[in-house]
């Protein structure tokens, strides 16, 4: 069988408040012109189809007709999971229903380990989950951590393996070895504890990921993430966005972009140069802009948006901003208790005292733990 | 062929506080006993399936549960509009899959003229609408108010009526005749434009309402409100909740009461008197409260709240508090613009302009022709 994998739509997003859902309503078309062309036999949408758990009304109307014209218009199967973006239950109301027209929408952590089958191969559709809802699941509190929690997922989706099927995981986590960025993803820690390690995931033949936007986030022959379908930040301002086309027999993903309906660019010049050569870039397109000059521009911001009127990000290379940024670069670096202690500090105008500072330690260990 | 009509179930609301999402369940539960009971063809839910627009995930998961329960277990067919506190969008969503398993769920004007076929019965579903909307719908701005919207509306209806059928509208709005409830509904004005007049409703066989929690809101043969299937505020206290079963050939309507799980109950007496006749009175129930004693009692709620936990009102006879209340009762008697004359005069120390009144009044016309 033949299966397109998609994954982090975030119907509904706004980069920077602009609105995106027209932007997004033209990637959604090609994505079903591709599944129109390629002749698949179903479309992985490998979580967070809503940026928000409340999303607007026009983003759930949005996503609806969406959903309706690939499953009940074009009449294809859907095999689709909530994301940590979702909210499970708003997201999952109604898939009973959708699950009689062969759209298989699974967010609750109970569905996952019964795969959906079509055609040669089994879907395990595990939506994202949170560590407790697994030793809850299991009633087993000796799993720490997402590795534990994913070895003991496939071990129990391994028993209901079809001998004669191949096996295709769809979820939504952060995997080990990816390359993460800054603005799409907010996890504690780098690496470690929150990462799966992919060799975890080796009895699949095929893991459809959601949750990292890159496509490039990991370099697996069978582990991939899609990222999203077009740029959501302008740290994905460089990667190119679009779905993979998986076939079974042999298992064989090959990667076909998307085209954005306005392009997120990173500008560097001075104002002069900037505003010259305005004509060169598309109006309409997104612009995150670094300043080179050294003077300081009234109004500056007002300025270039009579030339380039979407810009979602302007910076300083020679001033203030340009230093505190950096500053705030590093701070991404920092641990979640030397922030908390920085915070402390300029809040109170005093040091957290010795006690403080271990209530504060066991507190983020708790929040670790739950996440 | 017969079918139970119920509307309001308002899935997620609070009573001043308190959680009804247990005692809702289990009025859902009479209700499914009396839909399999009575062997019924159909279930209508005449709008305001939720309290609001944004329910909770909880109130999300109870409604969904309730509906499958119905339609896919029970193998019910549902016919269902959305009401003014329902979200269309929200609630609509998934509604092109339900119709595949005959749960027929209309949030849209457009899709209002066609009806739903049950046996010998064409039931019209008719969502609680704006007249904006119905002048849009026809494009015809002379439509005024909701009896124009309603004449017009029903002449379309008409239009596709099958000759050999019997003719249900299943609608959410104020129709005339209706006695009013404070706590339950707000509309602007008594009577007058805002309602329809039954009489335009003449076609059809029986029209299954909501909006209006109180069955006997109207007393026509045809033309009837359930009510809500609980008690939702003190105003309704002394209100017999349940639904109708009708039947068609010929159509008859059978009141058959649903019991509440906890009641609403109005109790007047003394300190003295209500704690010494506390065993009297159901623990878990809820109590409107008239405090007849003359002198202050420090922390008086508190004080009977050890004897009545579930307080939802509390009054006294004979202070200020209960002053203020009388005038707050004949308040809601005043029109639009004396409130709001009154407003500005306690807020700003001087009486309005005659210009000033005259902006008011235009506002008010306004808002009352878009309503």
């Amino acid at each position: 069988m033949r299966f397109l994998h998609t994954a982090d739509w975030h119907v509904g997003k706004n980069l920077n408040g602009f609105d995106l859902l027209a932007d997004q309503r033209k990637v959604f078309k090609q994505i079903e012109k591709i599944a129109h062309d390629q002749k698949v036999d179903a479309v992985v949408i490998a979580g967070d189809l809503y940026d928000r758990s409340v999303p607007t009304e026009a983003a759930v109307h949005q996503l609806n007709q969406e959903l309706y014209q690939l499953n009940l218009v074009d009449h294809l199967p859907i095999l689709a999971i909530s994301g940590n973006h979702d909210s499970a239950t708003r997201l999952g109301t109604g898939a009973d229903w959708f699950a009689k027209e062969s759209f298989y929408l699974n967010t609750t952590l109970e569905a996952a380990f019964h795969p959906v089958t079509i055609a040669d191969t089994e879907f395990f559709l595990l939506p994202f989950f949170g560590i407790q809802a697994v030793r809850n699941f299991f009633g087993d509190d000796k799993i720490r951590d997402i590795n534990d929690a994913m070895t003991r997922i496939v071990q129990e989706m391994q028993k209901n393996f079809g001998p004669e099927k191949h096996h295709v995981l769809v979820a939504h986590f952060f995997a080990a070895g990816s390359k993460r960025t800054a603005d799409s993803e907010t996890t504690i820690e780098v690496g470690g504890l929150s990462a799966v390690a992919t060799s975890t995931l080796a009895p699949f033949d095929y893991v459809a990921l959601g949750h990292l936007h890159n496509k490039n986030a990991l370099q697996e022959e069978r582990v991939k993430y899609s990222g999203s379908p077009m740029k959501f930040s302008v740290s994905e301002a460089k990667q190119e966005k679009g779905v993979w086309l998986v076939d079974t027999a042999p298992f064989t993903a090959k990667w076909l972009p998307l085209k954005p309906a306005h392009d997120i660019h990173l500008l560097k010049g001075s104002f002069a140069e900037l505003t010259t050569t305005a004509d060169d870039h598309a109006r309409d397109d997104f612009y995150d802009i670094e300043l080179t000059d050294h003077e300081r521009i009234p109004d500056v911001l007002n300025k270039l948006r009579e030339y380039y009127p979407r810009i979602v990000s302007l910076h300083r290379e020679h001033q203030a901003q340009a230093v505190e940024q950096r500053a705030s670069k590093k701070r991404a670096k920092e641990s979640p208790l030397d922030l908390l202690t920085d915070f402390y500090q300029q809040t109170m105008g005093t040091t957290m005292s010795k006690e403080q500072q271990q209530w504060a330690a066991q507190a983020l260990a708790d929040v670790k733990k739950e996440d």
